[in-house]
């Protein structure tokens, strides 16, 4: 009997959900801060919701997609939270706006099984519909900034663009007509560098002038004022570019962290459905996948309802998150249990008197075990030090005797015996 | 295009998530309390996994299985979180016992769609792996006990048996060679009435005197002691029944309110992996399904990895935790945003210095609205009573000439002009 979880999911065992809980609550505050509430949408949504709003290899290899057996309905696991918002949105039409909602749950991709990529990952999103300022796209940029604030990191940055001003430079002065599958080879920069991008944009069909033209836009480097100023100089003319540079420059006003904004032309994002700024958190220190990511998209919601509402927001990816925040020493898997306080008895004699302290502990608001195998007290102790307990509450014949506990800090050695009913205020002082 | 959820699915609007998310805080709580510690497995396994473990329809119809297009595998949804338990237990077999875990997620179900009956629900699960002595059972009742109590639930009762005394006397003294499907018959007692019981048991090709023996042992009535006294009596040379009644004495003893719990010998719980003490939380004032389940299943483990490891243990379903205490009045849906202070500017003038008081106030830990929508300021205020946030933070010319805030309290009408880093205490104060 196969007794692994299937290739590309994986168990979390206490220690690494404790330090999930910890990350994910961290960034929830944060959502929480910024005036964003919570909903929850299904795991299964009918295929035809989510076919045709991602584009490319997403669309036709990595949507987990079925057949229900009985029904012959086609159904498939949702493969990000914006597509599901946008179906939600629609399907709640009196959601007054601006709809401010945070979304924190598991995505389903039919990824090929390899070191860092899963086939079920979790992710939390923050997006505002109802708002086409860009004061929605600034207030994301701060929420992200507070988010990795929170989380500790420091050596990152957020990669800005706005998919208007490369769709103006090449639709309008390269003539592109079709500027998706453009976007999805740039989006391969990392990956394949400017010399692979240059031969897929061949295969493309462009000729060698427009693909020095797409190569000049893509590498501009500068701070943010002298890509602008460059940009605004070459293709001021465009109204595309325009709204672009008036809509980033805004955005700069607003951020909370100049210092943490790179503006970045050869950031497109993988997926169809962005229309305006966009932008993605990426670490400087080492090489790393991307954390979060995000931008405007604005017609998304319109391809349910006929209408567009605008629409903006990021998604922060937790398991990418904590393989970085694990290996920068940010976090760690130390705390293997919720325990505070592990009851021990002496022997069986003092079971029952012990349960009912354990009990009184508990109604205290403690993280309280007692051993449930009917072992010797030297293996309950054994047990407390393997989960690392910070306090043993011991009962022996003194202390059942005298309606007592005799509590042992481990972290400093700190003994004594009070009555049960004291022990409140004390326990409080030690745990915290 | 289609814009609903999947017949028999549904999306959460903030009000509900929020009271959802209040609700599992407070069974989370009372897990973590137990020393139980939270652990996630994947929402898809491989079909075999979850074949031959749950037995009848849940096994022939309920599970949601498909195949993969691209590599023709079986996989299914997890149908609920203790097979996942066992198997992830049987792949971490270097786990110290007990082991006791917590999870709590979303399983799925392929009912038809009905009033309470959903397709995908989630599953608060705490259970014991490695005991299979009376105390860890009794540790799951007095958890449940608490859980019921920490949400408010008064007016319920636990139902209990054991599996054991119905084997005994079914096998030895009533001579029925398979159990499995009379239990399943006595699972409808509710549903379909005793003569409907009594009907489909003729069905299983059972006598009438056979009959009569099931029905008289499941229609005992009276105290726990009574109900074990008249069963000791009558069946006490058996030794599953011995085992059974030895067993429920010793939870019934560390149980901590005897009140809240019924002997019940006709409750036998519909799937197949129970093998012990089972029981079932149902409420008293009105006709509820049970609110949670469980019981102990000592061979499930065994199932996987050939060796029997005992485990018992409790799933809630918040589901119709929440259903039953929105009915009871216990719940309500009145939260309908997490923001706690709503920034209004006088004009557009003010736009940035209120940015920046937010901002301020989200770094004191406040959650924190400001428009991005460019509306005036009747609104603004329209918008902050709509989400009936407490305090609204005004800003108009006198206040961006002194670096100020004006507080407006709109439970109490208080009203104050404060310096922004004066902000922090009076808020404190106000919003607790």
């Amino acid at each position: 009997m196969r007794v692994q979880p299937p290739k590309g999911f994986r168990d979390f065992t206490p220690e690494v959900m404790l330090l999930r809980k910890r990350v994910i609550a961290s960034i929830e505050k944060v959502f929480q801060r910024y005036g964003f509430d919570p909903i929850d949408t299904p795991a299964i949504e009918y295929w035809e919701v989510l076919a045709g709003k991602y584009g490319g290899e997403a669309e036709s290899k990595l949507i987990w997609r079925f057949t229900d057996p009985w029904s012959k309905r086609e159904y498939a696991l949702r493969y990000d939270l914006t597509v599901p918002l946008a179906r939600y949105y629609a399907s709640h039409r009196n959601t007054p706006l601006p709809f401010k909602r945070y979304h924190i749950g598991p995505v389903w991709r039919h990824e090929e099984p390899q070191k860092g990529r899963y086939r079920e990952f979790h992710q939390c999103d923050a997006d505002i519909v109802g708002s086409p300022y860009p004061e929605a796209d600034a207030e994301i940029l701060n929420l992200v900034i507070d988010v990795f604030g929170e989380l500790g990191f420091s050596g990152y940055v957020i990669r800005l663009n706005d998919r208007r001003m490369l769709a103006g430079i090449f639709e309008e002065s390269l003539g592109i007509s079709n500027v998706l599958p453009v976007y999805r080879v740039i989006d391969k920069l990392d990956k394949i560098g400017s010399e692979g991008v240059r031969r897929e944009l061949r295969q493309l069909g462009l000729n060698d002038s427009i693909i020095d033209g797409i190569m000049d836009i893509i590498s501009i480097k500068g701070s943010p004022d002298e890509i602008l100023d460059f940009v605004e100089k070459r293709y001021g003319k465009n109204k595309n570019v325009m709204n672009a540079i008036n809509c980033l420059n805004r955005i700069l006003e607003l951020v909370k962290d100049l210092g943490k904004v790179n503006l970045d032309l050869s950031l497109v994002r993988g997926l169809d459905y962005y229309t305006g700024p966009i932008h993605e958190v990426v670490l400087t220190e080492f090489k790393f996948s991307s954390l979060a990511g995000g931008g405007r998209y604005d017609n998304l919601i319109g391809m349910f309802i006929g209408v567009d509402v605008p629409a903006t927001g990021v998604s922060i990816g937790i398991e990418r998150v904590i393989d970085a925040g694990l290996e920068l020493g940010l976090f760690d898997l130390k705390v293997k249990s919720v325990t505070q306080v592990y009851v021990v008895y002496m022997d069986e004699r003092f079971f029952d008197y012990a349960w009912r302290v354990a009990d009184r502990l508990r109604s205290m608001g403690f993280n309280v075990r007692i051993d449930i195998m009917r072992r010797p007290e030297d293996k309950q102790r054994k047990d407390a030090r393997r989960i690392n307990v910070p306090v043993i509450a011991f009962i022996g014949e003194r202390e059942y005797n005298s309606n007592m506990v005799t509590l042992y800090v481990r972290e400093t050695g700190e003994r004594v015996s009070l009555k049960v009913n004291e022990v409140k205020n004390y326990l409080s002082k030690i745990l915290g």
